[in-house]
This record gives C-alpha cells, sequence and structure tokens, in this order.
C-alpha cells in the first residue's frame, strides 16, 4: 500500500447520515474505506471500458458433464497466446451439471470473445464473466 | 440542498492521483461533488432493490406505430389506481418506428411488472427501465 | 415490418415448460414474441458494444432547479455538431428536484462523453443513461 | 437432459438474418442452442431477482494479503448453518494482491448480505459477486 493522503470532502448533513446508516449496515469499519471501495470500483469500471485494457478475468460456466467439446476447448485455453490460464476450479453441482470457474488474464477484447466462444458450446447452460481491471492502486 | 458538513477521507497517494485524472476527464468541478455523486448512487441502488420502496422511472419503449394495443394500454396506464403517470413524451424515429418515453411514479414492484407488460407486447420492439430513487438527499 | 419466416426450434421440455410459465406472467401473447423480443435484446445489446456505433439514448438526470450551469450545458447541446438532440421534457418532482429527461441521437462513444460531462455537473444529484441501437429490424 | 420438443417460431426475415450473422460469430452450432442461451439466461435472471431462491454464487475478491481479518472472516464463513462453502481459490497476483474465488450455495438474499460483508472489509480492494440460479432445466 503506498502512502495515505488526508482530504477534506464537504457533504450535505443528510446525505451524509444516510450514507453513515448504509455503511454501518454493511459492515464498513470507516467512512475512509467505504468512500475508497467507491473511487476503485470507478476507476476499475472505466478502464474495463477500453477494450485493449488488461485485465483479469473469472468465467463461470455451469455446464453438462457430457459436454466432451468443452473439455477439450478448455484444454485448448491452456495453450492459448492470447490469454494466460491463471486457475481454474472444477465442482460437481449434483447429478447433471458442473461448475467450472476460470481465470484469465490478458485484453479485455480477447477475454470477451474467448468467453463468449466458451458460452455457446452446446452443453453449456449457463454462462457469466466478471471482469477486474488489474493495478487498481 | 440542507446544511454542509466536512469530513475527512484517508486514500492512498496512488489510488488519489488516479481519481483526480478520471474526475478531470468527466469535467467534475471538484472532489466532493465527485465523491458525492458516488455517494448519492450507491445509496439511491440500494433503496431501488426494495421492491416497496417507491420510486419515479422512466420506461423507454421502441415501437411499431400500428401497435393500437399498445396505444390502449398506455392509455389504462393514465387511470390506474396503482401507477402515477407523470408525464410522457413521444418520437418518431423513422416511417416505421416511435420511441415512447413514460414516467411513473409508483412502488418499484409494480412499476417493474407494468413495465414487463408493456415491453411483452406485439410490436414493441425494445424495453428498456430506468428505475431513480426519490427522496435522496 | 419485413416479411415473417417459420423457424424450428429444440427445446427441452423441462426447459419450455419454465420458458411458458415465465412469458405467461409477463403477458406475451405467443412465444414467438418473446423468442423476437430476447433476440431483438442481443442484437441490440452487441451493437451498442461498438463505441462508433449510432445510438439513440435517453439520458435521464435528476437536479436542483437552482443549477444555472446545466441550464446552459443543455441550451449549448442543443447546438452541438456531434449530437443531435431529438427532444427533451422537463418534470418537476418536488420543491427541490427536478427531473429532465433528453433523447439523443449520435454515436455511442459521444453520447457517453456528453452524458459524463452533464451528470458531473455541480446540482445534477442522479444520472441515468439509457442506450438503444437504432435500426435494430 | 429431458426430452426434447420441437416448437415453431415465427421470425422477421431482416431479424432472423441478423441473428444469424450474430451467432455464426460467437460460434453456436446452430439456432436453438442460441435460443436455449437466451431462455435459460432469462428464466435464471428472474429466479434469481427473488431473496429467498436458492442460488449457487461465485464472490471474487481482489485483497491485501496481510488483511488478517478477510483470512479469519473466510475461516468463519467455512462453519456458516446459512452459507455452504463448496469450494474456493486462491491467486497470487502480484507482490501485494492476492484474488480470493468463493463458491457458495445458499438463499440469495443471504449471498448478498455476507459478499457484502466480505467486500467492506479494510485490505479488500475490489469485489464482484455472481449469482447462478440453481435448478435451471
Amino acid at each position: 500500500m503506498s502512502q495515505v493522503e488526508r482530504v477534506g470532502v464537504s457533504l450535505e448533513k443528510d446525505l451524509l447520515a444516510t450514507f453513515d446508516a448504509l455503511i454501518a449496515k454493511r459492515g464498513y469499519p470507516s467512512r475512509s474505506e467505504a468512500i475508497r471501495d467507491l473511487i476503485r470500483r470507478q476507476i476499475s469500471d472505466e478502464r474495463l471500458s477500453d477494450p485493449k485494457a488488461t485485465a483479469v478475468a473469472a468465467v463461470f460456466l455451469v455446464y453438462n458433464h457430457h459436454s466432451t467439446k468443452l473439455m477439450s476447448m478448455l484444454t485448448g485455453l491452456q495453450h492459448s497466446h492470447l490469454l494466460q490460464t491463471i486457475s481454474s476450479m472444477h465442482i460437481h453441482l449434483d447429478e447433471h451439471d458442473c461448475l467450472e470457474v476460470i481465470v484469465l488474464r490478458g485484453q479485455v477484447s480477447e477475454i470477451n470473445k474467448t468467453a463468449e466462444n466458451l458460452i455457446s458450446l452446446k452443453g453449456v447452460k449457463l454462462g457469466r464473466i466478471n471482469l477486474l481491471a488489474t493495478e487498481v492502486a
């Protein structure tokens, strides 16, 4: 963590009271921590709107475990030159379905394209993708 | 606007520098104004997650202007006991399509149900709903 | 509306039953209409992910009616060479706050930049933007 | 997978052509698979809007690895009576930051509350939560 600076912020009394109630409910230890979270999220969203930015992403796939095509595509992903697979996790949800979580690093546009290709496979029932900008101070 | 209070916030130097660059790009006159916007949005999102909250909402519909059913439903909406239509705006997009923007006030759950019914009508090509919390200090 | 074609779609019986229940609840007149809505929304989302695409957008601003800077910026917008203001609507929410709905046409990137500048003004309490791809058949 | 039924869907020719181009780009093997995905996502979103529904969720946290409070809270989560931690994954992003992915099962409202408490901890820089509906046919 870098050096800390203290800045003054002007807030209407009513707004401050409502904010204090909200952060107490969420369990924040201080206003500073809650405001830092808001700022980091805004910076992260801004960065991820650039398709050429580098991001870490988690792809979540719910699929039928007989989907052999997904298996071979996931293996292919390990050898991709464009994306780096950092890690993956496999979970049996019930007798039919599995959940695969794949954490990737690469360009936002490349991550989105790969995720779309995975989600479009036969046997993949649901897919979600979570992007996080890297290097958010 | 209520009385203003000044509070101190601790921020890492790197995070502050990145935030300052972002708010300059967006045209904010001060850090306080940018932080107030983040706080108001968080409070608004929190309130709108409660189906029983009262909200002002705008429904945005693109439709074929031959859709007579939509016309009669929009007229019916003016006489609803559950929702209050504040105002509406009608725009000709091209020879086929119109855009209707309807501003409503009422319970979040009721607004969502009505919007879904409008969007599901034959002739309505695209629909979006925007909830805007009321009474955000 | 262009000529209609009939295509066959294979669906698992369970999925079809759940879908039929959902569209009945939303008030869809037929499966075809519900599926057309899903397809149109996917196409629209895809188009709007291109910053250079042309879109129609509605910008919603809740603001304090003493915000003179917003007034002059909204007037300036009418004379913009980059965006075309199609229409706007002004609503008194309560003794302090107004809602302004502005319908614009232009490039996605330009619309987003203008909306950010409006939302960042002092006196603007909340802002939302709704983009709709144009020319979705 | 349950028995398959074939249904007919009427689509405007222009809409169908645009849809065919989109699904080819995404790599879908057939229109049926692409439409099934749209339907499953709509059903899933509908179910997850009910705070009492049971869901599988993945929480995604970027944090400073000196955050001892997070460590003890994650340990506490393993013994929660309200939520079942199915699995978790820990990744070193760089010298300062770690990424934790936690897959949980439980009530939507309980998952959201727990995720908010994790994200609000000091040392947690960014957090996201992904709900994935259970029992989507």
